[in-house]
């Protein structure tokens, strides 16, 4: 059997790219040290493997069920997430005196991308919990947080976010569900929610809904959007479970994949009594979910990035053991069939995913350690500009891993052949699970949107500046290793056409060509993802390079994996911005000019 | 509800672009003119939406079961599959002395893409049977022809093809089935047969396996390979069913998608007698056998391009009627909602997938109509040249619409977001379907292998430099088109890129580096796919834009849109087969040379 992931590639990206160690020296990690840190990844690769895995393709073949009056779970996902939440996983991030574990976000990032890749289903329960729980910690009253936050973190309670509905999916600003204010300070909410993941279930004692409404008489639009706590069940002032708080289970929404997490259609208020209580600022709804949404958006990239990468070892391991066929250049048809690694498709194949998943697993590594880094970091300049990198960087950490680890997914399938397409391996569920994550939490399109019409602008460029500086940095560095000096080159010319092609987006804008500004923004962040992938494996290749002279066998072949996975990537990815960056730079309006009757 | 297939494209394609209706001016087809092919048509996509849309989702979700005596399949399917016979469609193509139709392959293959546009599950036990029965007609003796086909052209009985065993997919040389001569002149079979679909069931009486196996004493490898007619039941020379002929069905195999045709693995004389009878030469066995397999891997890419046209059209009709959002220089949150078709990346989304499947279905019906020239004409020469492009453009006609047609599909699913991704709505389930493609009848890195490897360069290259001729004398007749002009540059120097790649890989055979010759021939079937096709699009649009001034306008729309389609294939598309280029002609080999332990 294959890993979930690869260890020792975990260990690389934290303690030999991303030197996640030195957090330790930060009084808020003062208590842990690299050897508290494998400890945690140890006990949570084992029971991933032993709870998690052990009943994934059971869940996808048993999905939840709604017989009319409650949903329906096979006991395994209970059971795994009980012992999820007693290990300690769901708090890992939060602090001690909340009873986390205090563990920097890196290292808990880890854990969900290994629980995603044994079983993204069973583990999402715990994931939209700790989303909640941090966007409650960040907004809420003392009150509020002592009302809910514990309960959370033990996993007594479950956390969701109900933002779309039916009408409105990606259009926020059209939300109609209300909150009307009472006289207790409370709101009676009232409307529909479509898309709830985890929005009923009896794994948990309650649901605790982050929920979007708009407060009668606000502003119109994204403006006038509020959000609530709306728990499931009301809570006595004693801590109790209260009376329920008339929030529904419609229907169950039933997908292709990533069929264990349930997903709903909700209805708050059916019989006017729902209860919700303002979370943050009247009005600020929509910035305070983005708090969640924006961890929200990287999770999914993380876990699109885990569907991918254990599809890649297991993919790698049946290539290594499944004899078929000869080399090109054996005549004898009674010679021994070879291992299919064997091939040079295959290996392309192979190659091509270690060059998405790793890279990707990079990235998104990268981008919890901004998280930590921007928690610790007391220089305020620093500090401000990790917030920008991150803000940036958000949207193309979402989206690049839900394409392209879709696609490192589909080849797992063609490695393995009839076989991959058949339910009898775990490649094609990954498959069917890793289609979703270029939908949920904001379309790819919306991602490129987000890329070019906000963040790249913001400031004045600064963020977009600031990255095209830490990418000169590591290029800077790299001039001095001649054993990257392949890559340079490349590199180079990839930093100048995102600048060059960027500016003349700009200008674009400028001239008030604000719909061609934008028309190919989905090309703009495929571009900037290829860009910012090979500036993560120009990174990987520089630390490895200094290695692969080792006398272990197994750590030179490692390292020399890196530069060549880095090698792959510069050949025959890297290549593909050329003609995105003619296209942008030609503002192709192809589409947006013919008639809505010529297609 | 959408349409299928685009009525209006499909006769565009075959009496504006290909100019099918002068097949009639040949005797073969003399019965028939362009209003019996608009009724067969017509008749057919009535059939398909009443009796094969109709169970398609339902088939998928209650896909075929055993219960280890026989297999059941909803009744729908049987039901749908008798009218589809009674009304002609399974012996269309055939001779009328047959009992057929004697339409042209291009009409029956019209057809085919309309049933499987359907239900691709249910028309593929009729699609196998059809293959089948052109093998037997092919190759059978007169006995063998009196016994079968007749009651498999009437629905009778279906057939299969048995290649695959469990331990030798893709490498059929290593096959294990053996067959042994009796002196009454038949053989007993002994062996597994792995993915054979539509390997039992009560569909029809009795059940034709055509399979491969070995004679003892015959040469090794794929020399060593004959064909065999294996029934599932014996024939009495009276023409009644017999005994049973000792053929088991072991196990069901359960796919992603593509669930409606039934997958078995089946086990040839297990009780030692099960009776074979040779199908034309002693080991001339894989020779025969690609007499069907190249007609079923050009329905693969046809079937390809169905499940994506259909899942086009969907996402259309849902694009055009559902309301998501605002213009984006609309202010006023109050504004009612617009379609989502108003949004630029829907619409990129949308022409996208309409220049794969436009572009893709001009390719298959070219192909087909291929096929009916080379059976008429009679010009020794010409028809030669057309059997050489035929050979030549197979494995494009596969493997382009199994990778590109499936990210249509993907794009479909896209476009209805949330909604795109549960099993309520079709596009789902077309993608799942469509995964299978490029997996089956040879994986689309074997047709690549193929295609560079064999196809190119047979002949000393004569198939591939008469395509470069034909393109040639498309690029000349356009140079006389101003209104399309704005092509064919790209298209000149993609031709020259094409001749350029092909000759410096050439080469590298030509120094005996022959691994490295064939190491990126999925990038060169990939390249070679994308020009084929843009060539396919310079046709379509050069009709097209002596039309575009029609009065009528649903027809200057229609028209108009093969420009834009063309047009947003050369800008978006075409471009990517420079780094293509690139990548051959430096002949990377970073996947060759990175050691096993290294991945």
């Amino acid at each position: 059997m294959s890993a979930l992931l690869n260890r020792r590639d975990l260990e690389f990206l934290l303690y030999e790219f991303l030197e996640v160690a030195s957090l330790c020296d930060y009084e808020r990690y003062a208590e842990h040290d690299r050897e508290t840190f494998d400890a945690v990844l140890e006990a949570c690769e084992q029971l991933a493997t032993e709870q998690f895995l052990s009943h994934a393709a059971k869940l996808d073949e048993n999905e939840p069920q709604f017989d009319g009056e409650q949903v329906h779970i096979i006991p395994e996902v209970k059971q795994a997430l009980d012992t999820y939440c007693e290990a300690g996983y769901l708090s890992a991030s939060f602090d001690a005196e909340l009873g986390g574990m205090q563990l920097p976000w890196t290292i808990t990032q880890c854990c969900n991308a290994i629980f995603a890749a044994a079983n993204v289903g069973t583990v999402g329960y715990g994931a939209l919990t700790v989303a909640a729980a941090n966007m409650l910690n960040a907004f809420g009253t003392q009150t509020q947080k002592d009302k809910y936050l514990p309960a959370m973190l033990e996993g007594r309670f479950f956390g969701t976010m109900c933002l779309s509905e039916p009408h409105a999916g990606s259009s926020l600003a059209d939300i109609r569900t209300k909150a009307e204010p009472q006289e207790d300070g409370s709101y009676l909410i009232s409307g529909t929610k479509m898309w709830i993941s985890g929005g009923d279930h009896d794994l948990s004692e309650n649901i605790v809904h982050m929920v979007l409404a708009k407060i009668p008489g606000g502003p119109p639009g994204i403006k006038g959007i509020s959000l609530f706590v709306v728990p499931r069940t009301r809570m006595n002032e004693d801590g109790t479970l209260g009376e329920t708080n008339d929030v529904h289970l419609t229907g169950l929404n039933h997908k292709m994949g990533w069929r264990g997490t349930v997903n709903t259609v909700l209805s708050f208020g059916e019989d006017g009594d729902c209860r919700g209580y303002l979370l943050g600022e009247k009005h600020k709804g929509m910035s305070h979910m983005f708090h969640m949404l924006n961890e929200a958006r990287i999770l999914v990239g993380l876990e699109s990035t885990a569907l991918a990468y254990t599809a890649y070892l297991y993919s790698l391991d049946y290539a290594h053991n499944r004899p078929q066929g000869r080399h090109a250049d054996e005549k004898d048809p009674n010679s021994a069939q070879v291992a299919i690694i064997e091939h040079a498709d295959v290996r392309r194949m192979l190659l091509k995913q270690k060059a998405y998943v790793e890279g990707a697993l990079g990235l998104l590594l990268y981008g919890a350690h901004m998280v930590d880094q921007h928690a610790v970091t007391v220089d305020e300049e620093r500090r401000r500009e990790i917030g920008l990198l991150l803000d940036l960087l958000t949207p193309v950490m979402k989206a690049w891993p839900s394409e392209y680890c879709l696609e490192a997914n589909k080849l797992a399938i063609q490695v393995l052949g009839g076989y991959g397409y058949t339910r009898d391996y775990p490649v094609e569920r990954l498959y069917r699970d890793n289609r979703l994550n270029a939908i949920h939490d904001g379309t790819s399109g919306i991602q490129g949107l987000d890329l070019l019409g906000r963040k790249v602008v913001m400031y004045d460029g600064e963020a977009f500046q600031l990255f095209i500086r830490e990418m000169n940095n590591t290029l800077r560095k790299a001039k001095h290793e001649e054993t990257v000096s392949e890559f340079l080159k490349a590199f180079e010319q990839a930093i100048a056409l995102l600048q060059e092609t960027t500016n003349s987006l700009i200008e674009l804008a400028g001239k008030g060509e604000s719909q061609l500004f934008l028309a190919n923004s989905t090309t703009y962040i495929e571009m900037f993802g290829h860009i910012t992938i090979a500036w993560v494996w120009l990174q990987q290749a520089m630390i490895a390079s200094k290695k692969i002279d080792s006398e272990i066998e197994d750590e030179a072949n490692f390292y020399q994996g890196k530069i060549d996975a880095c090698r792959f990537f510069y050949r025959h990815e890297l290549p593909k911005i050329e003609a995105q960056a003619n296209l942008l730079q030609a503002a192709d309006d192809t589409f947006l000019r013919i008639s809505n009757d010529s297609f």
